[in-house]
């Protein structure tokens, strides 16, 4: 549908991808290297910029007309930077400015890594035909986006949909964040983990005592690993009915590591969704799993891109 | 800035109000009947076309080009039904078809009541000028309604911007809507006043406990009154700090009887907000008294009449 390319960052704590993708969604160049989130700033910037040389080596380089940055969060997408709370030496980076000298002026596109995903997800994944959407990461940290009337709704200033720091248990245990009861304080993966070993739950011999272990052990039966998913469930489940009560979505699309779960995950979930959806208008929600995997947040980051280019020049569309 | 009119309509469980509003939100006709809410519902909307035969006398009339209602919620705009829950009788009732008929088959919109608040709040009043903001009213219940980049967003059945019922503490005490711990369950009037008789507070010689005698004890320094006061504060701030948290507003306006507390309500509520929204882009967000007052929701859905016009045929803007 485009002949023409956008590029696009995924920029988180481990790593730092690029590609070229096409108005099918396609990646047609994929590049990586590791985050150094502990080093100083320049560093950081000098490995995204390794990236897009890589990327812009490429013959089909010369079809980008524009680009789209997919960060962990905050940024600012007004003032056009970013601090990403794992790279600490980036406090308020001037990401966008960098990114488009390095790039010899193209347009660039900053949304948060939540928003990159919902709009993967609404382009090409489980979101998709949905005119609103809110699509989830949980994993390490919980993370979202918003499709609203059928279009991305990043906000002002690229963070709308974090669903993770909303309180969903106003007296409950402090959150990083400064807040209490915080979703991602109750759903997060190793918050599962902390809450099944605080109530018990002894990991196998292997000694894994991540989630995912946890998991496993839900689903062999074990009733403190099948209690601290059910608690995670009522969160997730009180925060997307949270969001579908204020804005109207009617679907959840869930992705990331803890989602891997499955039907530990999704059974008490739908269960807990009906306790708290309860308004007529809100009843139909559904949630489904995620299904963009590894390179949401490249796809993502591309469709805000193809996004921003349609709003700028009002010709294309994605 | 028109010279056209629209009609309005803001149905409740106590008045069922109509006026006629010019392009500046002036209110150039009003009439008002009360609500025969313990009727049939030809009763409720035989009082609804007398309002509307009222308007229709006047020389105006002929300059009236759309309909904007507000009802109590909840509404499906879609389906053009509301079914409020103070009107029993109404249930899926086909208002916008009815006030279509009797009005010669003018376009008809229709909001939720709390989403009308917020457009007048935007149009004229303490949310002018603020493209992402979420109007409240703190009253009986908790309603309210949001604006997001620059226009109202009333969701696809209208009734988006519901905060009196998402779930701020998901163990909570169980609310009528069938959740836990919602909004409005915490910080209601009459929950306000629950809250207070159940911890002590004494009316005074008069009798009067409502939420009003309450502030007025809180006021005079009663610690049981301000205490009731603060967990009202801190539930309503758990709330709005969700609301930015997913949407980014950067002002919540609030009305409502109970809102006319003053300080008693307004000073916990912007401590307990510093506590809840934490996030950078919501340190920002402000809270505001309403200042519309009880025309708001008569000039609510006249700007949401004008709004869907503009929508419409693209040529006119308020």
């Amino acid at each position: 549908m485009h002949t023409d390319l956008v590029a696009a960052l995924d920029i988180g704590g481990t790593k730092i991808a690029g590609a070229l993708v096409d108005g099918d969604g396609t990646l047609r160049v994929r590049v990586q290297r590791p985050t150094p989130a502990r080093e100083d700033s320049e560093t950081v910037m000098a490995a995204v910029a390794e990236v897009l040389a890589e990327l812009s080596a490429s013959p089909l380089w010369g079809r980008v007309t524009a680009l789209g940055i997919g960060s962990a969060g905050p940024v600012d997408a007004a003032a056009g930077t970013v601090s990403p709370v794992n790279v600490p030496a980036w406090r308020d980076f001037p990401l966008v400015e960098r990114v488009r000298a390095a790039t010899g002026g193209l347009p660039v596109e900053l949304v948060c890594d939540g928003v990159a995903i919902a709009a993967a997800e609404h382009w090409m994944g489980a979101a998709r035909g949905h005119d609103n959407a809110l699509c989830m990461v949980v994993s390490t940290g919980v993370g979202g986006g918003l499709v609203l009337g059928g279009a991305l709704h990043p906000g002002p200033s690229g963070n709308a949909g974090h669903i993770g720091h909303i309180s969903v248990d106003l007296d409950g245990d402090p959150c990083p964040c400064g807040a209490r009861g915080c979703v991602e304080r109750i759903a997060s993966g190793p918050n599962i983990a902390r809450r099944a070993l605080e109530s018990g739950w002894l990991p196998g011999p292997d000694g894994d005592a991540t989630a995912a272990a946890v998991a496993a052990a839900a689903r062999a039966g074990d009733p403190v690993a099948v209690a601290s998913f059910e608690r995670a469930a009522q969160a997730l489940a009180a925060g997307i009915a949270a969001t579908a009560t204020l804005v109207e979505i009617d679907i959840a699309v869930i992705g990331g590591g803890v989602a891997g779960a499955g039907e530990v995950l999704f059974a008490p979930l739908r269960s807990a969704l009906r306790r708290y959806a309860t308004l007529s208008f809100v009843q139909k929600l559904t949630v489904a799993p995620a299904v963009m995997g590894n390179d949401a947040g490249l796809v993502g980051a591309a469709a805000a891109a193809f996004a921003a280019r349609v709003a700028a020049d009002g010709a294309v569309s994605v």
